[in-house]
């Protein structure tokens, strides 16, 4: 069946009529994933049952890992010990412990008590490893292969155990203490000569990792190293497990969003956003409006003490939002390519000055000609009777027109000033939160803004006050 | 050599001894990609040279393809046509059309002109291929089994031209027109009998793009099938090309770059931050000052108009900032996570409602505990005398404090509505772009400020104007 033609009412269709033949050949011709998409969308759960009894278990496996939670969950209420028993015996381990993560603790129970017990304590071990470390996402169904061996028994070995390994293509070569010695990819093994020994064609120069080490690390090593799998190594350097692409391309995704997160002062979700409750992102999204609501304190003290400016020459209020937010917006674009920059490794805290140096470079030129413009675009402002600019009194024609001039000076000069300033702390701030063990992301964005504000608004009124004390 | 016992010191060390032993030792034990890193930061690069000399070329193909641009152009214009020919030879077209873009027309002539026929064409074919399609990211180096082969005809055939292929895990099924029929994947050839037909065991439900279909979609596809290559074919259906995983990766790292840069207001760079130029960086930052800086013009608007309550009461300057920033910090939070939600697929603009309704409620909590919080917080900015309230003429003590109460509720009212306000079109914004084909991350970010700063100020001087009115 093509992709396209599939929908919610076939899939009913062919469930109520007991259309075995047909959900078997949709089983082998749709993506599981395409699938379990729909069946998500299915009122009654339990009429997915039919699916589990007549589909074979590496199919049903594979697609109910990609079903939704709640879904699970309702079908493991609806399970016998038999069809539990099957679908844990086919399934991988690491998806095993990803389903219990989500459930309840009787279910929990449930689950591992038909399955056997090999593969209960892996489950166990899998699910007792710290979120986000290299243990918390790796598999341990994986082909490992004596250094003694042959060529051609490293691919009778693969032939005989490797279906249930989640990947063959790189194969790990441990000694007799099961330390690991090299890893060997599927398609060497397929280029070499039968009778040549692993120890000749396998790799030694691969890179390994701890259970403890976080995954951004792993997902960066994979990255940098073009890997297809990883091995995983316990505190005493022996192979417990590994970890795949398809792991880590997750660990990406989740990470980024966490970094997009931060970044938007938001603590980062556990979950995706339309998974999250109401009240899940309302606590993810208070905390930060109120530390920053404190932080706008310094704000408020420069703009209570310069009152009286204000009371004089009250135009001067009406910009200061462009300057607040030109300011910020400039600042936070320089934060936010030094921070991705960062995450990707592409710079460190030890680039420092160079950072600094180019930000201040870049700075000025923007300055200019935003500052430029602003210059001109305030006197259209006024000019064009936009904004209503009285002078102060008994002035000429001329006068208004210089007083006008002199306003958009200081906006201009003081939004120049603030741009500077605000690239200059905006790169300081996520190297030096990184150079401190922080998180740049997290760091960087609230300071920032805090602190510009504080500066452009000094600028203004001082710049102001000289000014207008002359004329 | 161990990896972290291998420095520029030794790399140099190596060269000047003309160690050609000790040179082709480490290309074998240390990761291709790291002596890279090392060598970049050599003074002459003629030194590198001596390496292209003496270590096999499988291995400086490889190598030169991740030294840094402006090294590989100064070797390139070192070595004879002979060096040239070796590299071009052993080196995978996509990475040939990679290097060459970056090159200067006479350097690109050059090489091109030492490329054999065959070669050339395709990496011209690469090179015209649109920026950021699957075509100008595949490569042409795969292995095409026939659909009437056996299985061990097929391992023969791997094992004869797969060394040249950049993958062989997935290898391509098509009939004598060309045409894709199916994919098989290597492992399921070794799991396989020799004497089994290829359409018996190859995968018919593969997913496939055409040449000009966007790489963001083919990421996306990777990472929903969990693919290790993908097939891309042109017009006529045929196949001409796959994209491999390592290319994905690359896809997905650079679309979030893209999505952050234009987040921040930054339009998006073709190069990493570090590589980029100054008058680049600036280039790509000041558009969006500018735009930001006329879109302002609202909130000047209204300042401007309420001068005079600002003459009068000049203590409600003082929480200008914090309202700003508090709604443009709600809304954005929300902006972020639906626009990353787009992104990752997780919603689409069919989930309007749902996702409205889901932050109407999430603004009624935050906008409840935030306005509560702000409006003690600025009785105590008030009572703790870090701002100075001087209440309206004649009034007793206890007035004073009611008046300062007015004034708190006043900011705290403001506040809760800027963010219900806020978080409300910080969803509909980027959705809505969405439904119109507009970029969310373009269009959210710089309309939302806009908009809440205006609202908020709005909402500040209108509740202020008729609460002191009754005063």
């Amino acid at each position: 069946m093509e992709k396209e033609a599939f929908n919610l009412e076939i899939l009913e269709k062919l469930i109520h009529e007991k259309n075995v033949i047909a959900l078997r050949e949709l089983f082998e011709s749709i993506a599981l994933i395409d699938i379990a998409d729909v069946a998500n969308h299915i009122d009654d759960p339990s009429e997915l049952l039919f699916i589990f009894k007549t589909v074979k278990s590496e199919y049903t496996a594979e697609f109910f890992s990609y079903l939704a939670p709640e879904v699970q969950e309702k079908l493991v209420r609806l399970f016998t010990d038999k069809d539990l028993m099957t679908l844990i015996a086919s399934s991988y381990t690491d998806d095993i412990a990803d389903f219990l993560i989500d459930m309840p603790s009787n279910l929990v129970e449930r689950v591992l008590n038909v399955t056997d017990k090999q593969t209960r304590e892996v489950v166990n071990l899998l699910l007792n490893y710290k979120v986000n470390t290299a243990g918390s996402i790796m598999t341990t169904e994986y082909v490992t292969l004596n250094s003694v061996m042959t060529v051609e028994e490293a691919l009778n070995a693969i032939r005989k155990i490797g279906r249930e390994a989640e990947t063959v293509y790189t194969n790990f070569v441990i000694d007799d203490q099961r330390n690991l010695v090299g890893t060997v990819a599927l398609d060497d093994l397929i280029f070499s000569e039968p009778n040549q020994r692993l120890t000749e064609i396998m790799a030694t120069d691969f890179t390994a990792v701890e259970v403890t080490t976080d995954q951004e690390e792993v997902a960066r090593d994979f990255k940098r190293y073009n890997l297809n799998a990883m091995p995983v190594l316990n505190e005493d350097h022996r192979l417990v497990g590994i970890v795949t692409v398809d792991d880590v391309i997750d660990v990406i995704e989740q990470q980024v969003s966490e970094d997009m997160a931060k970044m938007a002062a938001v603590s980062p979700l556990e979950d995706s956003y339309i998974k999250s409750s109401v009240w899940t992102l309302a606590k993810k999204c208070i905390p930060w409006l109120i530390i920053l609501l404190v932080l706008g304190i310094g704000a408020s003290i420069v703009l209570n003490v310069f009152e009286n400016s204000l009371a004089v020459l009250p135009i001067l209020a009406a910009f200061i939002p462009i300057l607040m937010d030109g300011g910020g917006n400039a600042g936070n674009q320089t934060t936010v390519l030094v921070t991705r920059s960062l995450a990707l490794n592409e710079i460190t805290p030890k680039d420092f000055l160079k950072v600094i140096w180019k930000e201040m470079r870049i700075s000025l030129i923007v300055s200019a000609f935003v500052g430029l413009f602003a210059f001109g675009w305030v006197l259209f402002e006024f000019g064009s009777g936009i904004l209503e600019y009285d002078a102060l009194a008994g002035l000429s024609v001329w006068s208004w027109f210089a007083q006008a001039s002199i306003v958009a000076a200081l906006v201009a000069f003081t939004l120049a000033g603030a741009i500077i300033l605000s690239k200059t702390i905006g790169a300081v701030l996520p190297l030096a939160a990184k150079a401190v063990g922080l998180d740049p992301a997290v760091v960087a964005s609230p300071l920032l803004t805090t602190i510009v504000d504080v500066c452009a608004l000094l600028l203004y009124f001082f710049l102001s006050a000289s000014v207008f004390n002359l004329l």
